[in-house]
């Protein structure tokens, strides 16, 4: 009788305490047909809206008598979505989704609406690299800095098979982690080299936000830190023709920076929709005078891609003719799509099947 | 004078669509002597208060002219504290950091306040392990699954040299993630390691949350899938004697579990705020009639820790009396603190200098 009494207050204890959290919830969920519930739990709020780059215009969602709101998007391209909830005007990430977008200034849940054939981004049963979360010391910066590094299926660090370099970069706010949380760009890479279209390689993701120099400090930091951390660390090659290097928004501006002023180094430069209105590429690229014919010999690939929605659509437009009457070879890789992560994945998956052959 | 206009335009754009973003604030902002500045852009709120593990009490935060929520904690002891902001009730974790507390159920903020000294959990100037991001089929569950490994400084999968391997399970809402994203615990292992304080060791970390039977599926999953796939993967010793489980809360149950049950694949045990009000723990171990001598002498180490002001504390040594009365030797670890994961890395920390020896 005592065993059950304790028991009783303990079940009451532990009852108690965790009913003071929120209840449980499923959220998202995907449905076959691509449409998508979303739930939140708010019994005090006044309204709560859904805001999704799925969705052309915000939509409210709706209160049920359990103080959960809900909502029920229709069917939307299967992708990987980023997404909030503005309660009363507050913005959050949904508690219930452990699908972080990974980034400095905003927190966003993501979404990944799966297609009736799997997407190049999908996780598939295929052979599956690695990620390794590195820790590296930056003489140039000073400090310890993470590094995620990609290794692709049968990697073996002591083989004598080496493998070649995509030195991958993040957006202006993103992280190091952007890459594979919401670009998933392991599981493009273990997709396309399972299907014969890329080769393996090593995918190292730096973390690009260097303050306040990130075009030149972070070119120091990954020529003289990063790319002698790696080919001392991994079954690396260590040569122009084995590396690569790209980036978006920022990181694409910075893919450029550290491309071209090295073009003895990457032989692949690949920038997804630069940002290049700062003062410190206008330094470098603005009386640049270049060997074009050098760096043409030099580099086997250069593309800026871009979307026609892009709000840097016109800007990029205007590098490419920057590049064009400079007499620098590059390939435009213009597509539809905004600013977003759905088209990064697309430019990703293109590259990989362009580098290194 | 057409190309100073087309940047003039350039620029207006880029800054309009950037202007759209909240500001870049710096928070939080940790001081030398452990106090810490928080901010949060809120310009509409009508109260934005701070709530977090280091606070007895949540406390207002001050608005400025310019929008922003401001507090200054005075000192705090140095360690790694979970975080929050209520605007006008709304939880929020801090847009302007990017470490965030893995959780399925709460999206929180993460502070680290360093020691005057470093402290056990503290990313220091020593030989650093990697954390690796595996995937592995899962036939119990019938899914692939994702996995974190931890390998110590050094580790060469090729070699002959083999490792023993701690299975490590995060808490009932936690993920996969928290062990290293809130735990640190890639850090603690490094410095023990340096330090020689800890044997060189593989820590695996899965996911648990198995619904809806934590404890029987998991516990199949860990033996049947897990321990194969690490055991096949990885430099790692299969053997009783080089094989440790650890855990917290509900994962401190599902620790109890799969040793308990598994005396002869597991050495050690060790068990950290066991949250054990579950149908399935009542159901192995109300009527468990163990061989008491037997698992005594295959078990090298069996704790369980608690803090006196976890809210399991009662429970806990319900659990101890439990053990003892059927004869079971169990360490018990009882420190002050509470369910916390302040507590769960000292927890960890005592571990992994008792294991393997």
């Amino acid at each position: 009788m005592k065993r059950i009494i304790s028991l009783l207050i303990l079940l009451a204890t532990v009852t108690g305490v965790f009913a003071q959290r929120p209840p449980r919830l499923s959220s998202p969920d995907v449905n076959p047909d691509h449409s998508i519930v979303f739930r939140y739990y708010a019994p005090k709020a006044k309204e709560v809206i859904l805001h999704g780059e799925f969705l052309k215009e915000p939509m409210a969602m709706l209160k049920g008598d359990d103080g959960v709101w809900e909502i029920s998007v229709p069917p939307v391209t299967p992708d990987i979505y980023p997404y909030f909830f503005k309660e009363d005007g507050v913005s959050v990430a949904d508690p219930n989704n452990t699908h972080i977008f990974a980034n400095e200034r905003f927190k966003r849940s993501i979404v990944d609406v799966p297609g009736d054939e799997p997407l190049i981004h999908s996780l598939q049963n295929v052979p599956h690299g690695k990620i390794h979360y590195n820790y590296y010391e930056s003489k140039t910066l000073g400090r310890t800095r993470e590094l995620l590094v990609y290794t692709p299926p049968g990697y073996d660090a002591t083989s004598t098979k080496k493998y070649p370099v995509l030195y991958l970069i993040h957006g202006g706010s993103d992280t190091q982690e952007t890459w594979t949380k919401v670009g998933n760009a392991n599981f493009i890479a273990d997709n396309l080299i399972a299907q014969g279209k890329a080769e393996p390689m090593i995918i190292v993701m730096p973390y690009g936000n260097v303050r306040p120099s990130p075009m030149e400090d972070f070119t120091k930091d990954v020529v003289n830190d990063i790319i002698p951390f790696i080919e001392n660390n991994y079954a690396a090659y260590s040569d122009a023709n084995h590396r690569a290097v790209a980036g978006f928004s920022v990181g694409g501006g910075q893919t450029l920076n550290i491309g071209l002023t090295n073009t003895d180094k990457f032989a692949y430069i690949c920038s997804y929709a630069p940002f290049t209105a700062t003062p410190e590429f206008k330094k470098n690229f603005e009386n640049w005078s270049p060997d074009a014919q050098k760096i043409n010999e030099q580099l086997k690939l250069f593309t800026v891609s871009v979307g026609t929605d892009d709000f840097l659509y016109e800007s990029v437009k205007g590098n490419l003719k920057m590049f064009e009457e400079k007499g620098i070879e590059v390939k435009p890789y213009i597509v539809s799509g905004g600013h977003t992560w759905m088209n990064c994945k697309q430019y990703l998956a293109t590259t990989l099947q362009e580098i290194f052959k």
